[in-house]
């Protein structure tokens, strides 16, 4: 099937992009000192991929997305960087995954609590290295640490994500090294092998972590692409034109605000400047006086923020070119 | 169960509010003089509580919308109030759905093409006014609803969406009379007994219309409250918090930018400043000095903008006061 069959508003994700940028982080973070998020993709096929070349330890957001991993076999070393204090649905989780490697962050005694009702086996202390989250104060790490131990949890290390420099302009890496300073502290107090975090707009300066969170590089966003990480844009939202205005300079698309998130601004268009999103529409006038396509036609809206703009969506529908080779479920959506 | 007990994060409908909404609405537009518009909402089990108030017409934006409607036996007079040049998936929608009667809007010889080819019956002839997006210019109509016919094509009269006047802080009624001068205009050389447009931020003075299409109304958000519509919030988004600051004060909960439509920016928190939503935190201040609310404490966040918000979430939470009385399905996502 060619591109142009896919019933739109479509992701379309471009396998050889994919490919390219896993290839480049993987020389630089190969096997488990990568630690795919895979809150960018939201898909346990692109994980599989990302396993085959090697990074097999996985980072999650949500326990939808720590349970659909295991489930799908990728359990061998599964994280949730995040808190939760939902003993219930934790338990099920684990009580679900036996076999799977599940470690979780804590950052309050309330969920170390939570952690060893729930019958998890392992931790990292969640460290706030400069960005208002979570994670506790770097002076607390020990003895939460501490407190961990004596409630019978395994403490791996800790993390730190230093999410306010993704997209700095400036010294990004003098600042990352200032922020990783303060979890290599925190590291100092707690002990254990694991020091994670960093991520795709750090992943070129942060040299402080033994493993990487990184996402967005799989599939990039206009976002990421503007903070000049390095990585191809490998997907698009594949839209039709279905009203064609000449009098007025603009046409309307089929896919909008509904198929995009819209955190991080209106997506973009080659040739062309975004009037707006609407719920299922983008509107745009052509640059250069280029005359608008005609009804009919496709055209190739690049996401803003790849993360919200995939949890819209069903599938990925990969291509090689402009021959579509796959259809992945996006399957780890919701919570 | 109680609210509380719902697993976060999670929408939950007020159904004392909903129904206020609906039965305020119904006072001023009874019966099929409102068509609903179901993208506001993606729910048939809400959609059905109107058609139990007599809206048994709804409007729709995908024709995901429309087959689900079908599906669900809501499909007593549908329309879709969107252009479409996807042949093949308008006539599987039309031969999935033989017992519902099934309009759709064209606004282009091209769109008319695809209905007539996709085996569709009725139309309305959709007018821009003033709206940069859909719609064909006024002047066209005639000619369109001309066109339509020789095609075979039943034209039921026209629609025009005001989406620009919807927030409108000034003279809203005066405005809207214009834009609506230039539908029935249209509808003037088009014929039929059908004038639809409308939406929730006109309906107190869009006496033009044969029919309103609102949907924002049933469940609202910050923003159409900003426009003082004078409906009820009727959803929130429920969420825990899951790390709590004091030294720095903030706290986080567990829903951010994937569980809330963020292009009408961010959400609103009773008594609190919402710094930032992150994809899986919103990220809060207390107004007035107050405490921080505990870690495990739940959180109402109210959202901007209500269709997108939705569109994320596989349920909606039904609960009369603090009782889960109901769950919805929200089961007309995606396209």
């Amino acid at each position: 099937m060619h591109v142009r069959e896919v019933p739109t508003p479509a992701l379309v994700v471009d396998l050889d992009a994919l490919d390219a940028n896993i290839a480049r982080m993987g020389a630089r973070w190969p096997g488990r000192r990568l630690r795919p998020h895979v809150k960018a993709f939201k898909s346990t096929a692109l994980a599989a991929r990302l396993a085959d070349a090697g990074h097999d330890a996985f980072c999650a957001a949500t326990l939808r997305e720590v349970a659909g991993l295991a489930a799908a076999g990728l359990g061998a070393d599964l994280l949730l960087a995040n808190e939760t204090v939902d003993v219930a649905r934790l338990r099920r989780t684990l009580d679900g995954s036996p076999e799977a490697r599940i470690t979780i962050a804590v950052d309050s005694p309330e969920t170390i609590e939570v952690a060893a009702a729930a019958g998890v086996r392992e931790v990292l202390i969640d460290v706030d290295v400069g960005m208002p989250r979570c994670g506790c104060r770097p002076e607390q790490a020990g003895r939460l640490a501490e407190l961990a131990r004596s409630a019978g949890l395994g403490v791996r290390g800790v993390m730190g994500y230093e999410g306010h420099l993704m997209a700095e302009p400036t010294d990004r890496a003098a600042k990352v090294a200032a922020a990783m300073a303060t979890l290599l502290g925190a590291h100092a107090e707690v002990g254990g092998d694991v020091i994670s975090g960093g991520g795709t707009g750090t992943w070129d300066c942060n040299e402080h972590v033994t493993e990487l969170q990184a996402g967005s590089f799989t599939l990039m966003d206009t976002h990421y692409e503007a903070a000049g990480v390095g990585f191809a844009p490998a997907m698009h939202l594949e839209t039709t034109v279905v009203s064609r205005h000449p009098e007025g300079g603009w046409a309307a698309v089929d896919g909008g605000l509904k198929a995009l998130g819209m955190d991080h601004g209106d997506p973009m268009i080659a040739g062309a400047a975004v009037w707006y999103c609407a719920d299922e529409h983008t509107v745009f006038s052509m640059a250069d006086g280029a005359a608008l396509p005609a009804v009919g036609s496709r055209v190739r809206i690049w996401p803003a923020h790849v993360d919200p703009t995939v949890a819209y969506h069903e599938r990925l529908w990969v291509a090689r070119g402009d021959e579509v080779v796959d259809e992945w479920a996006v399957d780890l959506r919701g919570w």
